[in-house]
């Protein structure tokens, strides 16, 4: 419960002072110059008066009782001050001080310090190394923060690991004049954590949409969870920096964390339905978008303006960020056509034409929003000199207020009709500069629709062998090595996944015997902890017709490979079939990433793969199979069958329970299975796994 | 020559009256609040004054030489003024009425009918349906045009076809408080064309950037070739519309043009060295970036910060635009370690705290724009309220000032610290609020750096029977259809082409003899007309071993296809190579585009191919192979050689040849040609070719 932070009955400012320059002297600014509600109490040793402000020389000798401390003092004397906080009963420390994890060991072991010194007195620490926090709430009006944005209510959430970039989001609403509901830039996250914050958001009503800023996640399993509960009631828009490899080099330095892969934050955010964007300004036009609007139904959108051009690129976003032009309906058209100018386009785009006041304007995108085919509503609006702008404004402005969808509009103006923009925002619907933000926005409101209206997913639960999975991989725990077939093969049996007949022999004396169990034609594998790719070392035979040819190919084999005092294993060959590759990738303290691709090394080189959170659902399974971009070949192409893809996504659910059963699986390759005509199944033909 | 129409001495009004609402009393106060440089004369035959000026009944009764006339009267009155004007000896009439071609047949033939009077009498027309041009030059300062974005001198030229994004773009120059050089919207380009105007903006010394909006190129091969003179001189900046396919049937709509393909846009641009937006929001960042900053001599670049996070973004998005960081020299970290705070961060990006004052942070850019490895620097910079930030903005813009190397900004901050964005703007350093937005200017302006460092291209002209190849197109000429196997083969023979031995037959008795010219194992094809897909309507019959089972394949094909009264056709049958596929479609008035691509079904299915104008240069050839995705397959992956990737570039030059010279050829589709090992070469399999 972080209300002691977010809703302070009164603040201490440890390090305040005169100097217009200190920390702790613009917090208090901050403090007041915002109206806090709450008695404010300067704590400073040296001075008697802060800002006219009595001073205290110590917490413990404020008189009334203290919510929220900010601690902006040298960081070796932080643990001296919180010792006194905690005594004192306060109940939350922001700590401002840098120079803790940040700066490496001694730091390190500061930080940890406090947090024991804290969680002692049941105190909580937020930051350290950390910008503060905001709530615009004007019961509270608490801006206990060192920035300089001001702050005036409204009711997107912000929360930004980099504090800069959280400026950056505030200062963009403030230059349009849109206020914030709660801010907060945590720091180190040594105590008080991003996701605790998500959560507290999630359950503030007057919140209606929450940015965050992530460049590590440091509890992905919390995160996920966190998040998976509040998509359903609210947009969780996110910025995940470092998704670049130079860019993930960077967050390692400046956050002194490991490496993390892009790919399980794009699993994370799906799996949990957060909304991903790769611009900070992407990330708030939408935002403010969703601040009035409601949420579309579906992907129609009709598009209505009074210039050509700019709707025709509101077309191109629209369609490029997957959204669908809404036919309109026999009866809209007929109302719009005794309604526009005879000069009108009565298709989609609508074009009302320059001339159109705020009877045809308006009456358009009345009747528009009438239209069950339509989801949601672009407007481009040019102010026509010739025409009542501000009739048009006030019009679409009433229209915004009421409508059970959303609008959202692009202006072109100046000065002149200044009242025009916020006629139409006071009417909730966001003005943009530019027909690309508008669609884009609206896009990312209709993503969110299919998010909002998720149903529960289906998960099967097939049965398996879990027990002897886990003593197979007991054997090799802690080793980091890819492990010998025959126990991969056992491992994909625990868990009824098909796999082509497969014998492991030792020695040329087995051959016969395993070659009676296998049959011909028959497959020879060289199998070695050394040799991670077989085939392009040449230890594979393919197609092997006779035992003659068997053995030939066995002793070439084993001359070839004699070094790495290989095994070997025997396969039934398969013909036919198409290949396709999945992979598992283990998460610490989370279920391991899934990947889904077609084989074959043509296609490899084009990385048309997806990847999701396991446990996979029946529905992100087929998903995942219908995402690539090969699929169309799956499905089959000039005229071929499809392939099995009720069972592929069945091998893709039995994979995703292997992994989610065995944490130690670091990697797992299943490349390739083949994959037979519908109805016909599908086999791994070959597999490694890495145990960890 | 448009001196009179984009520097008019005098400028008559024919339309301008008393009342504000009007078009012509628009542009009249306009040319008055711009105080054009010249005479007005307002032309109204019912009004003795307009705004205080003597108003002429006529254009002929005008006293003084009239330049340049601005038309708003009603269409079908245009021509009798226009009579009128070329009588005076007007020189450029800018129409701003509609109802022309826009509106269908009859407004064509008005069309036609205006320009045929005005070029009776020397006179251009511009439009009509247009909105007007402008010039912001001071000796001319002329607004001939209806809209509201006040003008003001600066360095960037807009032509747009739509009016509405042209006032999208020059809105958005305003309100950041930069001005434009000339503007024009030119309508439904009747007579003077959008390539005029690009290539009078090339010629005016004061342009430095010029940003094009085009919904549909009129006059392709003259855009090309007035472009590609521009291009090394100043940068084209383009945004066209009707990117999708459903924005294409928008553009068709608005400017009743036919569709076009996009991709045929694309291979303009690159021919021409045109740098193409999808956004005009990233068009105008980057005009503002060009309109200062020297053009960066190669992609490294480095980004300092005085705040952590958002340089992060920069980097991401630095490096997902194409660039790379610049890795700094010795001798710069040695200059910045004395330099800078010891918490600050000597890498890429440099991190120079916020505690850094002008001297750490303009000292720490002064040493980078020293370093040889850089090539360009990108800002991040927060006004931290603890230090002399106005000092660090005014060493920023000196440095910005003297700057060899480009440098862009993103600047974090409000009113209080208004000064600092004026001081690095009026050292012609671009400040951005978003630092994505930086960076993707200076890639950008990287990728235009390339653009004017291009050597002339090669171009190779290999040996070619033209003659013969344009007496078999003749035949075909006009008829819309694919035609027959040997002709193609022929043609391709023509250009030396290397093809796979080839027989075409019509009856079974002429079986033998062919099988004995091709050899075993041969192929057998259907040949005719009205089958497409040969090889999905059971058309193909592969490796074919002997004279007995190319006679039951002959006998099974002639049944299966006999109402098709097909031809046949006889290749060697070829092992190994791997498949690539080569297109050509033909473009009327324009020399054709040519794709390349992986052939086989997998990589068919994922698009993965390149375009280009013919005819190649040796170096188009080279990089359309190059930049597809699955190159590394032809390099050869795992081991494998590489395939003749000298030959399969000198086939596509050929083919261009091919396409160049014949422009009958409405598509052709070269799949696959069979490419071999590097010295092996490449044959052509199948082809089939379109006359029209």
């Amino acid at each position: 419960m972080l209300d002691a932070l977010f809703r302070p009955r009164s603040v201490a400012i440890v390090g305040a002072s005169n100097n217009p320059l200190s920390i702790g002297h613009i917090v208090m600014q901050n403090l007041l110059d915002h109206d806090f509600k709450g008695p404010i109490y300067p704590v400073n040793p040296k001075s008697p008066y802060i800002k006219s402000f009595k001073a205290y020389a110590s917490v413990s000798e404020i008189p009334g009782e203290v919510d929220l401390v900010n601690i902006s003092i040298k960081n070796t004397i932080v643990p001296y001050v919180l010792e006194d906080c905690g005594k004192k009963g306060v109940k939350f420390a922001i700590v401002h001080t840098a120079g803790f994890k940040e700066v490496g060991e001694e730091g390190l072991a500061l930080e940890k310090q406090i947090v024991e010194i804290a969680h002692k007195y049941g105190m909580r620490i937020y930051g350290p190394n950390s910008q503060g926090i905001q709530n615009s709430d004007p019961e509270v009006s608490v801006y206990a923060n060192f920035t300089f944005v001001p702050m005036s209510p409204g009711n997107i959430s912000i929360v930004a690991q980099s504090g800069g970039v959280g400026e950056t989001l505030k200062l963009h609403l403030y230059n349009i004049g849109k206020g914030i509901r709660m801010y907060s830039s945590f720091g180190n996250e040594a105590d008080v954590s991003m996701n605790e914050i998500i959560d507290y958001y999630g359950q503030d009503e007057e919140t209606k949409v929450i940015m965050v800023h992530i460049e590590t996640l440091k509890d992905p399993a919390g995160f996920l969870e966190v998040a998976s509960r509040v998509t359903p009631k609210k947009p969780i828009l996110a910025l995940k920096t470092g998704r670049t490899s130079e860019g993930a080099v960077a967050v390692a330095s400046h956050t002194g964390s490991l490496m993390e892969q892009d790919t399980l934050t794009d699993a994370i955010f799906e799996k949990s339905g957060v909304l991903r964007f790769h611009s900070q300004e992407d990330m708030i036009d939408a935002a403010i978008g969703f601040s009035n609007q409601p949420v579309p139904k579906g992907d129609k959108v009709v598009i209505v303006t009074n210039t050509g051009g700019p709707a025709i690129i509101a077309v191109d976003e629209a369609m490029s960020a997957g959204l669908k032009l809404a036919k309109l309906s026999p009866k809209t058209k007929k109302i719009l056509s005794e309604l526009v100018f005879k000069e009108a386009i009565i298709s989609n785009p609508v074009d009302v034409v320059a001339t159109a006041g705020p009877e045809q304007y308006g009456g358009t995108v009345e009747a528009l929003l009438d239209d069950p085919n339509i989801d949601s509503v672009l407007l481009v609006f040019v102010t026509a000199p010739f025409v009542d702008c501000e009739g048009i404004a006030r019009k679409l402005g009433e229209l915004g207020k009421t409508s059970k969808k959303p609008i959202v509009c692009q202006v072109m103006t100046i000065e002149k009709w200044e009242n025009v923009i916020r006629l139409i925002r006071d009417g909730g619907v966001p003005v943009y500069d530019f027909a690309e933000t508008a669609a884009r926005t609206l896009s990312a409101m209709t993503e969110y629709g299919k998010v909002s209206a998720r149903k529960a997913p289906t998960y099967k639960k097939y049965k398996s062998d879990k027990k002897k999975a886990k003593s197979i991989v007991k054997k090799y725990k802690g080793k980091g090595k890819f492990i010998p077939q025959d126990d991969v093969f056992d491992l994909l049996s625990c868990y009824g996944i098909p796999a082509v007949k497969t014998v492991r022999i030792t020695k040329e004396s087995e051959l016969k015997n395993a070659a009676k169990r296998i049959g011909f034609p028959c497959v020879l594998k060289v199998d070695a902890e050394t040799i991670v790719h077989k085939s392009d070392a040449g230890g594979v035979a393919l197609n092997l017709k006779s035992e003659a040819s068997l053995l030939t190919a066995f002793k070439k084999m084993a001359k070839k490979f004699q070094k790495d005092k290989p095994a070997f294993i025997l396969q039934e060959y398969m013909k036919g079939g198409k290949e396709v590759i999945v992979g598992i990738m283990g998460n610490e303290g989370l279920a391991p990433t899934m990947m889904f691709g077609l084989g074959g090394v043509f296609v490899e080189t084009m990385k048309d793969v997806m990847f999701r959170l396991a446990p996979l659902s029946s529905e992100s399974a087929y998903d995942m199979i219908e995402s690539i971009k090969g699929y169309p070949v799956l499905k089959g192409v000039r005229g071929e069958k499809s392939v099995d893809i009720d069972k592929l996504a069945e091998i893709l659910i039995r994979l995703s329970q292997l992994g989610s059963d065995l944490a130690e699986i670091g990697e797992m390759d299943i490349n390739p299975i083949l994959a037979f005509e519908k109805g016909k199944g599908a086999v791994v033909v070959d597999a490694r796994i890495k145990i960890v």
